[in-house]
């Protein structure tokens, strides 16, 4: 018997990677606008670099990026890099299509909903409040504050203690194989692979481990409900 | 013969106060929507103390506002503070009244235009972009960049520098005593005091030292061509 759902945020929930990409492409289109004399292309792909040995939360990325290009430090550009950014960030923010009838599904079927999800606590519920979907979780958890990062066991484990459940009772949802999937799987819950976003056509190892894969996020509510309609829906499920 | 006009940016040509105190409010109804149980009057109070404390850019506002409250740190409050708050400051950001037909006649009229402005330099670049104000001025020098504040000589030196001037053709216009007008008086630099906004009813020793003052920015083009116009429009201005 499932009890609880707990969903990945970046690319389950919301739709994070297009609009990192609208956000930084639009960031540097702003910032040539205002005078940064760069082709589009040769900056782009410096500061995809950057972003990949700094981190997607590194606070410094524009400033980095004119040491980057041997550019003088113009705080103009910085600006018009924030601006860009920053809009398209609040523009373009939404959720997956049909995480709101996902959500109220479940929650009329009796689950109790989570978010695990790693990242900047404060970024992430920033997502996560924007895009108005708060009030259908009763936890969200975030590994940052456990000190760890997906798949660590001790974020899974701490999602099942929050609700009081043991491993077979919670499923897990998300897009990235090894942190959602893998994750999940062992711990002894139940894996549910959302195919979508950039790791949509990946097929790794830990695909074995996925107890169902879906392109269309609401076939999630049928698979609970398969799974809790079962004879013995408390059986174990078993290990791979 | 005055040649250049430098203003000061916030409370002079883009409306900050009104802005930063609608921010900060709108920070705290979002942070109270979102669960601080702690009464409006009572966060806003201490929020203001904070920022007094330490100052308006500090990163860390809304994290130090809970500690403050003696309350757990909870991402979820500090992202509801930040959507607040940057909601507002995106909805708000608006130059005072007159800036662009100020701005415009002055250019009709041959002026070269500055801004001279303390404060973090990205963060002042935003407010000029976002405003679209930056194409009327030739020269945009933020204080922080040469290490100073205002009213510091070295600001308004390198000011008359970058367009090759003597102190008494070019005009400073501020809304502050203390930084602009006895800033731009002791380089000998004509004062205009724009008796605007939080220090608009202020009346400190630093008055004495104003050439001119206004209550509406368009009355610093009539000022300038009054001078413009004068006989011997030359002459040094008399040290006060």
């Amino acid at each position: 018997m499932i009890r609880a759902v707990f969903f990945d945020l970046d690319d389950t929930l919301i739709d994070t990677s297009k609009l990192a990409e609208n956000a930084r492409k639009n960031a540097i289109e702003n910032m040539i606008r205002h005078g940064l004399p760069v082709d589009f292309g040769i900056a782009y792909h410096e500061l995809l670099e950057l972003i990949n040995e700094y981190g997607s939360n590194f606070p410094h990325h524009f400033d980095y990026l004119l040491r980057r290009l041997d550019l003088p430090y113009e705080p103009k550009w910085v600006a018009a890099g924030v601006i860009g950014y920053h809009n398209t960030k609040i523009a373009y923010l939404k959720t997956v299509k049909g995480v709101r009838r996902t959500l109220l599904r479940l929650k009329e079927m009796g689950l109790q909903l989570g978010v695990i999800t790693d990242g900047d606590p404060v970024k992430q519920w920033e997502k996560i409040l924007r895009t108005g979907i708060d009030d259908y979780f009763e936890a969200v958890l975030i590994s940052d504050s456990v000190g760890v990062k997906k798949p660590h066991r001790k974020i899974f484990e701490k999602a099942l203690e929050m609700f009081d459940l043991k491993p077979h009772e919670a499923a897990v949802v998300g897009d990235r194989l090894y942190s959602d999937v893998y994750g999940a799987k062992r711990v002894g819950m139940t894996a549910i692979w959302f195919k979508y976003g950039k790791y949509a056509n990946r097929e790794l190892d830990y695909l074995e481990y996925a107890d169902f894969t879906v392109r269309d996020l609401e076939d999630v509510v049928e698979i609970i409900r398969g799974l809790n309609s079962e004879e013995g829906s408390d059986k174990e499920v078993p290990a791979h």
